[in-house]
Order: C-alpha cells, then sequence, then structure tokens
C-alpha cells in the first residue's frame, strides 16, 4: 500500500529544475572535499515532526491532512511505521530518528506502555531491514506526560524519577535492538519555573546521578552508541539547566561525565540562547565534543522555538564548515528537527520542505568545501595569529614567558601595530562563496 | 592632492575577480528592468560614517586611522570636504547625505556656528559642481549637543524648541542652496527616558507643531524636495516616538501631515524595532510613504545600532523587491548609514566596506528584477486572493455584501477548503533565485 | 451542587493575614481616591483561562484536575457555565468574559454551531441574572478552528471572510442578549506567514471592510457597548496587523474607523512589542483611545505570551496610574486574561492566582491614588514644561512662532540652560510610594 | 577644599523622610540577620562611573556637569582623588573599585603610565589612610585603548599580550599596595567579531596562560585577595568569551583554575545573556563560585548595557536571598556599577543616585533576612523534596539505586501522584514579603 501515490522517487535534477519534487543541489553520490555527499550528510528524518505533528499550536486545532490517520492505538502507530519508510525511501534519507512515545501509544501502566513499545519496535526493525533505513539515534519522551510536570531525572517526586529510568532503561535496550548510532538526551523539563521553589543543587546532583546510571547500564547491555546531551535554553521550561553548548560542558565536567557524552546542537536553540549556530558547533568543537546536529532554523523576532526547515544559506553553510573542520560529523547526522509550517499542511509538504532542507545542506556544503580548497580562510587566520609562532609569542605558547619577562619586553616595545581585520571584505568574499562567482 | 593615493576609480570586473578593489556584481551602466543600475539604486555616502566616525565605541577610544585627520576646526572640515569628493568620485557614487554638524563644526554661538556651515557648504557646492556628486538629503543633527539631552522638538525647554528651529531653518536654506532632493528628520532624541516626568500629549503635540513650521517654510523659500521622517524604536532614547513605519504614520495622519512627509527606513532600525526590513518597506509602500532607505543591517542577536554594512543577501533581494513593487525608490535613494566595524580601522576599509554594500545590492536588484520578470510571486498571489475577484468574495470587495448577506451564505457554504501555501517550496524558489540555478 | 467545596466565599483580611483564601489588599467596598475599589477596578474573570485551559503546551499534554471534567459536548459546556457563577460569586469579581467557543462546542455546521451557542448563552443568561455577574465583554474565536488557518477577516479565502462574518454576526446578537458592555476582536490570525505570498494591502482592506459591516450590523441591533481592539504583535501569526496600540492606531484613522473603537491593552502583548504596559496606556490615552485591560504580565526573558497572574507591583501601579489619569477605565475593566502556570495544576490555584492579581491591583490602585492624590509628579511635569506657558514658550503653543521669529529668539538666546531630570530620585519617590514611607 | 559644598554627611532618616539626601532604609548600624547593614552590604563606589563618566554616549557628546573638570592630566587625576574620597566619606560607603586607567591618565609608553599610575596610586593610599575607605578590588582597563582593539590576552597580537601581562602585573602590584580584598578581570574586547577570522581554541588557550600567569605572580608578590571574573556575554565585542557564570566555570574548570577564581556578577551582564541576576548567583552559589556583585541593573526592553541605578526591589531582595543563603558575600561586596542617568548631569545627582540604590539595597536585605527568618520558602522546598530523603528517592541520592532497581520499583509505582507547587500563591507571599504585611 502506498501513502503518497503522487510522489515517485525523489531524484536529482540540478539547479535548472522547475520540478518542486526533485533536488537542486543534493545529488547523493556526488563526491565532495573526498566523501559522497550522503556520507557527509547523514540526513535523518524527524519522526515525530514527519508522523505525529499535527499542526496545533498554543492558539490553534491540529489541521494537518494525513490521510493515513484513520485509525488509532495500535494500529494508528503500525500505520505510521508504513508510512515512515515509504517517506524516507521515497526521499532518499540513510536515517530516522524517534522518542519512544512518537512510535508507540503509552499505555495505562509502564508495563503496558513497554509492550506497545515491543509491538512496534519489531516493526521498526523489520522496516529497517527491508529499506536499509538506519536508526541515527532514539531518546525518551520525559516531558510531555503530565508525570514529567515538574521535571523527570530533576524532578522533585522520587517516584518520577523511577519512572523517568525505567523509561531510559527501555530506551536503550530499543537503542540495542534497532543498532541506534547514538542515544540522546533533551531535558525538556529539566529545569526550572521559579527558583523560590527550586532545590538547584539538589536537582543537578540527581541529574548527573540518572545519566551515570545510564552510562553503568548502557555498559552492561552492551549498547556502544555515543551519548548525546542536546542543550536548550528554555521553553517549555522558563529555564533549562542545559542551556547552550558551554553550560552543558561546564556541568558535564563538573560531575566527570565529559568523557561519556558530546552534544547534539540545534540551530534554533542556539538562536533562542543568544548565540549563532556556527558558534554552538565552535564551543563544542574546540572542547572536543560535537556529536550530532538538529537541523532547522528560528525567527530571528520570534522568541520561541519555531523549528523552520533550514533555509538559510548563511547559518547552513557555516555549519557546514565547522563540521568540516571538526573532520565531519562522526557518528552523528543531521537530524530534521523541523516542521512544516501551520500553514503547509498538505502531506506533499512534508516532501517539499524535506527537499527544500537538503538541498540547503548540499550548497552549503559545496560551498563550505570550497571556502575549505582555497584555504582563504585559513591562510587569514594563520596570517593573522602569526606572531605567535615566534619570538615572544612562542614564548607565551609554549609557557616560557611570565610577567616579569611579559613586562620587560612591553617596556621595550610599548608601541603597538596592530592590523585590520578588514571585516567587510571578508564578509563580501563569503558572499563570493554563497552567490558569487567562487 | 590625493587622500586615497593607492585606490583608482572602482571599475566593475565581474564575479570572478579577486580584486578586493573592484565590483563584482555593480556595473552602473548595466539595465536591469528596464532602467540602469545606477538609476535603479541611487547609492549615497553618509559623511558622518565615512569623515567622522572615528571607531570609538561605549567601551572603547576612537582608533580609525585617517591620515588627514592632522588639523582641526574649519580646516579639517575643509580637508574632509576633500576627502568627500575624491572617495565619492573613486567610489561612483551619485550621491552623499549629511547632517549639518558633520560638515561644519559647532561655533560658540548659533551665529557661529551658521557662519561656519555658510563656509563649507560653499565649498561643497563647489566640489558638487565639479564632480557632478549630487546631494541626497541633508538633516540637522538635534541630538548631540548637550544642548538636546531633553529632546529637540519634543523638548521641555522652550529656548531649545527655539534653538532646533533656527537649525532646521538654516537646515532648509542649506537643502535649497545645495539642491538636495529630500530633507531628512531623525529625532534620536525625540521620546522618553520615563514616562513618569513626561507629558507625552505636550510633546507630541509640539513636534506636529515644528513639522507644520518647517512645511511653511519650505514653502517660503521654495525648497520642493521630499521631507522624510526616519523611525526608529530606541537607542539612543529609551523610546522614541518614531518608533516604527506603522507609528509614524499615525502621528503623522493624526496631525495632517501624511500629505507632506514620507518615510526614510534603516534596516536596522527595523530589526530593532521587532520588524524585518522588508516588513517595513511594504507598509511604507501599501500607505504610499516609501520615501527613502537607510542602507544597513543589525547584527540579530546584538540590541544596539551596529550599522553594519548591508551583506546579507536575503534582506537586500526582498527589499529591492519591495522598491520594485513600488516603482522604484522615487526621489530617494540608497544611502549607507552604515559604519566599518572597529576592528576595520585602515583607510582602504571605507572601499571595501562600500564595494561590498554597493554589490549586495546590485546582486539584490538583479535577483529582485527576474522575480518580478518571472512573475513567480506576482502569481502566486494572483492564485492564492483569487476568491476576492468574483461570487461571494467580489462582493465583498465592492462593499455590496453585509453581515446578514455573509451569514446566508455561509450557512451554504460552512464546509471551508483552503489551500496549502506551500511555505517551504516558497523558500526554496527563492533560494534558487538568490543561489540556485534561476 | 458546588464544585470547590474547600472553598468559601473570599473575604478581605487585611495584609497580615496569612490565609492564602483570603484578600489582603482587595476590600471591593473601600474608597479609594473617590470610588469604591469595585467601581475603580470592574475585575473580570476570563472563561477560557479558567474554564477550558487543561495545562497543554508545546511540549506537554494538558495536566489540570478539573473534577467537573467528567463528560463532554454540551453536556459538559453546561457543568462550565456551573462552575464559572460558583467560582466568580465566590472570587466577588462583578464580571467575566468569553469567546464563543468558550462556551459552546462547535458544531458540524454553522448551524449547529449556533444553536449549540443558543443553548448555552441561555444558560448563561440565567446564571447573570440568578448572581448579579454581568459581562464585560464577548468575542469571536476566529484563530483555533482549521478553517482560519489563513485568517478570518483577513484570509485569503472569500468563503472563510464569509463565515467570520456570520461568527461575529452570532457574537454582536450574543452581546446584545446578555448586555455585553464590549464587545472585542483579536486577530491572532490577521497577518501573515511570509510577505513572499501576501497581499497586504487588500488584507487591510478588507480588514476594514469587516470592521465596517460590524459597525453597521451593530447599529442595526441596536448594541451600545464599545467596540474594542487588541492589538499583539506576533504569536500565533509570525507578524499581526494590530501590532501594537500606535500601529492600531494608525489603522483605524486610515479607514475612518477612529471614532468606532478603542483599545483593550494587555501587559504581556505590550512587552512582546517592545514596549512597557504603561507605555501602552499612555499612548492609548494621548490619543482617547484607551478602552479595557487585559490584566497579566509575561516573564520579560521569554519571548512568547506567558499570559502570567500579574503579581509585578511596578507595572500594576503604574498601569493604575495612567488609568487614573484617564479618569477611570470608563466601560472597560480588569481582565485576567492570565493562566495558572501548568505546574500549578490543582483547582484550588484558580483561587490563589486570581486572588494573587487582584491584591496586586488593589495595592496598586492605592499607591497610584497617593501618587494623585499627593501631586508628586503632576508638580514636577508642571515645573518641567513651564517654559512653555509663557513667553516664547506660550507663543509656540498657540501657533503664534515661526521659523523666522524663532530664529531671531534663538539667536540672541543661543546659550542653553537646561536642568537636570533627576531620574534617580524620581525612581527612589515611585520605590517611596510602592514599599516605603508613602 | 569641598566639591560638594552643598551636601553633608548622608544620615539616615527613615521611610517617612522627604530629605532627598537622607537615607530611607539604609542605617549602617543596624543589625539584620545577625550583622549589622554595613557588614552585609560591604558597598562599593566604582570610580569610573563617579569620577570619569561625562554622559556621552554613542549619539551624544558628554554633558555632566562636574565643577572640578577645570585642569587636566595628572592635575585632574589628582583632583580627583580628592573629589572622591570627599564623596565616598559624605555617602558612607566603606568601599571603592578602579581601573588603571580611572585613576591615573595614560602616558604616551607604558613606563610614563606606570609612572602616573605610581604618584596617583601613593594619593590614593593617603586618601585611604585618612579616611578608612578600602579599597574593594582594582583591575586593568584593557579594552579602551586601540591596542586592544583585536582583545587583550585573546588578541592575535603577541606584543598585546605582552603588554597586557605587564598591565595586570602592575595592578596587581597596585592591590598589594594598596591592600585590596580583591583583583577582577573583565574582558570587554576577549571573545570575536566574527568566527570567520577567529581561532577560538589558541584564544582559550592563551587567556587560560594569563590567568595563570597572574596566579604565578599574585603568589610571588604575596597578593592574598580573591581573584575574579566578571562574565558578560557581548558588547562591546560581539560575542564575550566570558559569556556568563556557567560558561566561565566550564572555561575555568577546562583549564584547572577554579580553585583560583570566584565570579563577579553583574545584574545587568546577567540579563543581557538571558538570565536573572538571581539565576546567576544561584549558579555561582552552586558551584562554589560566588565572589562579589556589581550593583546595577537594565532595562528589559533595551539591548546594551544601560548600567542603571539599582532599584528594582524584586531584582534585590532576590539577590539578597541568594546572598544570604550563601553564607554572605564573603571578601567580595556589592559595588555600584552603575551610571546616572544622562540626563541626571548635576553633581548632586551623584548622591540621589547612589542613596537609590543603597535604600533599595537595604531595604531589600531586610526583605530577604525576613524571608530567611521565617523560613517560608526553606520549608516549602523541604516539603518539595521530602521524597528523596527516604525510600527510594534516599537509594537515589545515596547512589544505591541503578536502573534495574528503578525499574523495578517503577513497574510497581507506575501510577504517579504529583503536587501542584501552587506558584502563584508563592509569588503572592513574595509580594507580602516586599509591600504586604509580612
Amino acid at each position: 500500500m502506498s501513502y503518497f501515490k503522487n510522489v515517485s522517487k525523489i531524484q536529482f535534477e540540478g539547479a535548472g529544475s522547475d520540478n518542486p519534487l526533485a533536488f537542486k543541489h543534493y545529488n547523493e553520490n556526488e563526491v565532495v572535499f573526498g566523501k559522497t555527499m550522503k556520507e557527509h550528510l547523514r540526513f535523518a528524518v524527524a519522526y515525530w515532526h514527519t508522523l505525529t505533528m499535527n499542526g496545533s499550536d498554543p492558539f490553534g486545532q491540529g489541521n494537518m491532512i494525513r490521510p493515513w490517520e484513520t485509525v488509532s492505538g495500535l494500529d494508528l502507530a503500525k500505520a505510521r511505521v508504513e508510512v515512515n519508510f515509504e517517506f524516507i525511501e521515497k526521499l532518499g534519507a540513510p536515517y530516522y530518528c524517534f522518542h519512544d512515545v512518537d512510535v508507540a501509544p503509552e499505555g495505562a501502566t509502564l508495563k503496558e506502555s513497554n509492550e506497545n513499545l515491543d509491538v512496534i519496535v519489531a516493526k521498526l526493525k523489520e522496516g529497517m531491514q527491508s529499506t536499509g533505513v538506519k536508526l541515527l539515534w532514539n531518546t525518551a519522551n520525559m516531558f510531555s506526560n503530565p508525570r514529567y510536570v515538574h521535571g523527570a531525572a530533576t524532578t522533585s517526586n522520587a517516584d518520577v524519577f523511577a519512572y523517568a529510568a525505567a523509561q531510559v532503561k527501555k530506551g536503550l535496550e530499543t537503542a540495542v535492538e534497532l543498532g541506534a548510532e547514538n542515544y540522546v538526551f533533551w531535558g525538556g523539563r529539566e529545569g526550572y519555573e521559579s527558583l523560590l521553589n527550586t532545590d538547584m543543587g539538589l536537582e543537578l546532583d540527581n541529574l548527573a546521578r540518572f545519566f551515570n546510571m545510564a552510562v553503568d547500564y548502557a555498559k552492561e547491555i552492551g549498547f556502544t552508541g555515543q551519548f548525546l546531551i542536546e542543550p536548550k535554553p528554555k521553553e517549555p521550561s522558563k529555564h533549562q539547566y542545559d542551556f547552550d553548548a558551554a553550560t552543558t560542558i561546564a556541568f558535564l565536567q563538573k560531575y566527570g561525565l565529559d568523557k561519556h557524552f558530546k552534544l547534539n546542537l540545534e540551530a534554533n536553540h542556539a538562536t533562542l540562547a543568544g548565540h549563532t549556530f556556527e558558534h554552538e558547533l565552535r564551543v563544542a568543537r574546540v572542547n572536543n565534543m560535537l556529536g550530532s546536529i538538529d537541523a532547522n532554523q528560528g525567527d530571528m523576532l520570534l522568541g520561541w522555538d519555531t523549528d523552520e526547515f533550514p533555509t538559510d544559506l548563511y547559518s547552513v553553510a557555516l555549519a557546514m564548515y565547522e563540521i568540516l573542520e571538526n573532520g565531519g560529523i562522526g557518528h552523528g547526522g543531521v537530524n530534521f528537527d523541523a516542521k512544516v509550517r501551520r500553514t503547509s499542511f498538505e502531506p506533499e509538504d512534508l516532501f517539499y520542505a524535506h527537499i527544500a532542507g537538503m538541498d540547503t545542506f548540499a550548497k552549503g556544503l559545496k560551498v563550505a568545501a570550497k571556502m575549505k580548497e582555497d584555504k582563504f580562510f585559513d591562510n587569514l587566520i594563520a596570517d593573522r595569529y602569526a606572531s605567535f609562532t615566534s619570538g615572544i609569542g612562542a614564548d607565551i605558547v609554549s609557557g616560557k614567558a611570565n610577567f616579569k619577562t611579559l613586562e620587560a619586553y612591553a617596556l621595550q616595545h610599548s608601541e603597538i601595530h596592530n592590523k585590520s581585520n578588514h571585516i567587510e571584505l571578508v564578509k563580501a568574499r563569503l558572499n563570493e562563496y554563497l552567490f558569487g562567482g567562487k
């Protein structure tokens, strides 16, 4: 049975094409900077936005037209599995990602929820085997159910902590069963509404305890994928503990967890925290913590997580530049944590939107690769910091210098000559890579 | 005497060029959408950012290297006039803009200030005649001097109102003398620090009185240029009265001034007010109030007026699209109200930065022209609103319908069929115009 | 039958009380500045936040404990009417407000929806008669149903415009039936997602046509209440046409509608638009457009409409000061467009939250009244602008002055003497009114 | 000689006083929560805002009336020392703080700058001895001079690093000479303008090298004060490395510097980073890193560092609550990093502003002390987290539990009972502490 009868496998037709159901830039087997696009980008489809997002917002009801949503419960869950694999195969993405509650309905008890999950995981496994689609990562949704109203690992209610532990235990078992390459934590309710009633010290200690238990259990069951934490500053929480990359790194360092975790960074979360996406990637990179990305974009004039499909070539090209500098995304991938706008409510919009995002990333990859190949920015940086490669600069870097030797030097060299950064020229050159003749 | 010895007239070399002192996209005589680029864009150089901006910021001293700044007072003012025309000629911009205090030093008295201005205006006139460079607009700086600490036309001190009136009177005479095509008001201190000590009603009435006097005096002395108001929401004021396009229009309507004024819209002011630049242009356009633009860009993660040179092609292309939709910018132009970053402190950076801005606008113009020629968006809009061209929709537009006829219709047609906007497809198409094959 | 068995009528117990179910400041019959608190404040309970808000957010399911939610459809709607009046009577608020879909379920057709409404409106009328509670305003929800995905009066689909017209027609009839003192328009979907597919000119013309039809129909059926527009800048729309007070006034002026409408201003909408609440009230006041208020507060570090109960005394006292300056709120009132936090999910929280808001407004009223009685700020303003009451200042205000007379004056008075505003002293004095000995 | 002839020593007159030059709440010897107000608050006057801030802003010239500014160079520097001590003595603050360039003019060479500093430091020492005023902290200004355009410890120019080292060396010697209780680093230019030309890894490594050299040199010369880092997210930099408390802690941990440094937290920097002030204090507190505070406030609707005097009692009371929870501010203090508004330009405004800030902190201290004494919030928190003190909760905290034992427990306890946080009641109670009967 086909759920998207009017859509065939999406083909690469190149930049001139007017076909809305074709790639203009993503050509999966094209080799760029030493690897195929497919290997570089490792695209993943997000189950929640593609299969279960219904278009509702705080002021409006669900409005998405999804013709297969005629049944409910486990039957609907099974139908969605079929839709998922048909969609991904036609799109041509190698991976997908999900939360437990995206794929299987919660039962009346934990036991029943787990049983539902077992049914669906078996069906997912079957779909993966028949299509070759792989699981980039899975995660446990510990923020939607009312039980998590005060948090999961940082809850004020020990029973909830236990429930959350059981849920992640099952999640890790699912990860093993489906061969997930990563396991993600996003702590949507791990934060606070008011400091007045919050014991931040205990909550953070408990969060670390929770992560340590996860690490232990993963070892026990042989899960060898990468653990990832996804920072976000706020929403739904007033303040979320994993505010941004640096804050999450501080937490991991404090509790000695930094060797077990990397970061899953999202563009829209970056901007909500007051950073560019490339900033977050850079911070992770210089700390050797870049794990994976959630590809989307926000609206810089809106203060909430709009999760738009990524189409801003500036942001995407600079993100890909960081990823190339990082030597690639490793076990991670480019997961479209993005939803079609509420005004794009027809099934075909799912394809249009993913194509828009994949083409933007493909173009961004090519731009970043050209920037790397030309070494324009590499050379610019080498020149800029050249004074640290010899003389007093080399002494500083090697640890030979101290305040007394530096003062002696400075007394002899107190007239300083700096060079202009020509920043507008740099931005013009970036434009040439993006839009011009480079 | 030459102030930029290492720079010749900037030439168009096309997109492949590596020459930092050449245009890659701006080819002034190239015809696009029925006019030359020069006629479309009407570029202007801002005297303040080019000649007098010294690189200081709230945490740092001036640092710009400007070799001609060896004298002071009127001598410096005269030298700057020469630099100005050499710079503009080499750049190839047809216009410039200035505040009174940019060009001539303030004297100890109003009389002395006016005399200084007379000396410099004569020299400017001479420069204009010998180079063919024209004055897009001039304005009076009524925000820097301590006398304007509580505002100018909205001051709490009647003596200050009188002084401001005298300053604008002189400004209008200058505009006539130099053939300015517009006269601009930007009310940096017209607003409030605290509502607790502010009589907003009186202040706004006085502002209207001031504008009416300006209109009267312009008529009296035969100034036929366009009056423009430049909205900005805040900075230096906590709240500025001309917050954005809509607020300024409300004010002009209330006081019957809307027929005498249009708007000078700035990109960075738009974003500080919570709008895109194209939004402000659209609001002005549908109100027939689009007068001119201040071309620059802000940093969406910084909350102050960074006045960066415009290099974001998305924003510039959409701005040019609004201008083409408007039938052009009329008597206005594209004035670079933009300053080089503090880290770009060498004289050549002035050229690099203007070239970056002009190339971005040239590319943006070509993109917008192609979008107009293809009618892709025109057709999309025509389709989208087609229901208002016949039947009940036509009755609504023509005024035939009322709540009773509409209810009767709705009772018969209560099942609604909307169409998806396919917004991600629309954004992908925009990308193709910007960086793809369109 | 009682739905809040553990709660009796809330009593005033004064500032020392530890009783969470008692007023500390709101003493309805206490006379302040010439009227009782009840007359000044005209509190209203919002039906949507009190009866139908279930605690869901974009990342979480509904979690509110509402013991009466055991039935569905019209039966639930009827139960909620009973809960509503019991709640309001126990709270001691004189008014309530609702959207059509809050009180009655939508039917399969417009006709059925109207019939449902008729049933519930009859029951509401009965409740109002038996309790004496009055309707401050009603409105039509034209943003939640999928039919309004592209807007209501500004839709791209003429059938939707017709449907919206029918819905407001019924709303006006309901207003007459229940004696509503105002009728409100909030255009949650009247705006745009993207300018690229939006005909802003047509949409705004249609919006004006819609309002004119409403004015005509109100006249026809004898509705004599005040029409109100509630500005909001964004959310759910990317950009909402009624961005803020000034933008809405511009629109009303342009289409000659300003004599028929006033503004319903909300604190959280003000801050989302970049303004303080008191700013919006002041703008409305100086334009004679202050109609009513939606009392709540946002979180200045969150970018969405949090609709928190108002507890910030600074903001509330300054809002009440504007209202006293306005000669009162007129036919409007203080409507709690505020919802309990998701973590406050027990039924009693509805009382705690309203008491918090009412006490804050009562205290704010007393503070504002004292400020008015002392004339501290009145005197400060009179002093500050004294120069406009005689001499050149009086000439400016009376229209006698012009640029030539002002220049002549300024040439004689070019040394300016301004006075400090002592703004920190002013803020310290405000603190004394709020927290100190005043 | 007296510089403030019209001002006598500021006296405590209590809440009823109308005297603008008297304290209403700050009564230095009043004992609150076990210590005098003076001991709790350890107020410091900031030299830069009080002595050298001239009222200029990016759009306006200096306008402050400072009658003693009649000389220049070292003479002016000496006069300011006298003004400083007269001001502080009359105000009654125990401490002051300064940057090197605030107190002594920079010379043509490093040597000359150091000599100027020697002259003034001697005079400061004399003033401190004669008045008993102490130095809370000093610091080196490494952001205003053009040499620091690309950063100081994170510069791209090794000569600049050396110069900065020499400057801090002198700063530490000054700290020893004057008995400073802390030494502060604020890295205004330690960040980036563009990632495209920035080697973030090298820059951060160099920053750590710089701090290590400072620690070594302090040890060598016997400086025993506390090192403090002051986080700020941006301005003047586009992005500053010490973005907020958590980011700074991550950096210190990574380089093993956390044992040598604590944080100096500023209210306005907190809000620019998207946090409340109390959040930053809490984060520092739970990491044992709370060192000192810069007392001021921002404007939540303005996106730059407004450095207003602190008058918001909500923020100040919650900050004092964190400080009491921390067991006090230790060697730190409450430094007024705050400037009078540009419209408050008379000398007396310096007193009015400091009095406003000191009274707000005194009131805030009393409110926080009452909150602590009543244990209202302590009890609320103890109740809320009680489930972690026994049973499964205690097992979690003690490390006995793991995912398997927790799953077993959860399978038996899968129906969760959470309690409401009653957050509106909590906020109402806070209001009673602030302005009600508590």
